[in-house]
């Protein structure tokens, strides 16, 4: 019979010198990276068993929140700020773009398209009517005619017309006219929470931090021979600008 | 209307100070240290958003294999050698002590007692008979007498007794006599896979690896006086000793 022996310092090595054989490059250096930072933080922290198998817990746990229409670990990314981390690390604009932001859960595709002045709210109960004026503009400066604005938001409840059933509403897609301007009416944002009934929920609390969003509309804007551009435009002096739960501002 | 700044350097630091409020301060330290790794990883990889979502899904998938049988998480955790790092950390033994390793899924509480030179093979099918003589020693090299030895292995067909049925096999305890001897009769270990038809399978596969344990036993030894020690015997010379998918020798 023989024992070998491994320790805190040579264990992360080891499992290294196991992915040696991976043909993918890009996946060895991301499995490399990921054992690498997992051992540092599990040598800096020094969980007791106990608190490890929390850890196994709330994993297990979060995955089975996850349905068709729960995604728990994006908004496990969203709440700790890794997806905008990667968000920013994929679209740097620099000098004076707007900034872009993640898709996040509630777009979606075929929203009905509107001619400039249009109100995407069909409902008298959505909200406060308000009404939304801009101009796309390309870095140098120079409106930007044609372009698409794919616009969507939740109603004054909180929640998106998908969170409620199949019809669409508070969403539509505008063209800005030949001096790049588009204008158009919806409700007036108002701040909602993230789902926070579940594990991330749980985590929130725990750290104590809200759940909530700032009032916010949500653009998606293409044009041709540009990049697109998803963002967020915030009610100025709205509630929570300070403190996203997802950190979307 | 307001837009604020987060770059890919100051992310974590505004993600830390959201959860300054944490009442507890060991979780405080902990989620502390996870989301600066968490942030330090993903600045290294820079992961495009595809990748991000193919991350997403993989945590996904994990947890949904997750059931009542089945902790896909903790193999997760043993074949990164994560488990192994805390049991490291939990159990430093120092000087001349057996090495200690996790206690693994296939652990069953109230195995029988057997009398010394007892057999816990109870089928004819279940391997090639084995004999195993020992003492159990204190860290002078004192024999402790009356020390219960909890041993478990697999049969020949790589399945533990609990991966086939609630009938106990190929487990027991004995207890050392009055100079520490023990001696028991098992089948001889040979090596098996752990579960690898799913994803963290599908991550041993991409990343070069085989889901094989070397033939062992596994002992949970206890004596009056004594902290107890979990531990593995391993076959001399047995197949993949040097490439443990848990890195559990």
């Amino acid at each position: 019979m023989a024992i070998r022996r491994f320790s805190e310092k040579n264990l992360a090595r080891e499992v290294l010198h196991r992915i040696r054989g991976t043909r993918n490059p890009r996946l060895k250096q991301v499995m490399a990276s990921f054992i690498r930072h997992m051992h540092d933080f599990v040598r800096e922290v020094k969980p007791t068993e106990e608190e490890w198998f929390r850890g196994i817990r709330f994993l297990t746990d979060t995955g089975h929140w996850c349905s068709g229409e729960r995604q728990e670990f994006i908004l496990m990314s969203d709440t700790l700020g890794v997806s905008m981390l990667v968000d920013a690390i994929n679209h740097r604009s620099g000098g004076g773009a707007t900034e872009s932001t993640v898709l996040g859960p509630f777009h979606r595709r075929k929203a009905p398209l509107y001619p400039l002045g249009a109100s995407i709210s069909k409902h008298r109960g959505d909200g406060v009517p308000c009404r939304v004026t801009g101009t796309v503009r390309d870095r140098s400066g120079r409106p930007v005619a044609g372009a698409e604005l794919d616009v969507w938001q939740a109603g004054a409840d909180g929640f998106y017309d998908s969170q409620k059933g199949k019809a669409m509403n508070l969403r539509g897609i505008f063209r800005t006219d030949a001096n790049g301007l588009f204008h158009f009416r919806c409700v007036r944002p108002e701040f909602y929470p993230v789902p926070h009934d579940g594990p991330v929920g749980r985590m929130l609390t725990a750290t104590g931090r809200h759940p909530m969003r700032p009032p916010h509309l949500h653009f998606w804007i293409t044009a041709r021979g540009y990049k697109p551009l998803i963002t967020h435009l915030f009610v100025k002096g709205g509630r929570y600008l300070d403190s996203d739960a997802v950190f979307g501002v």
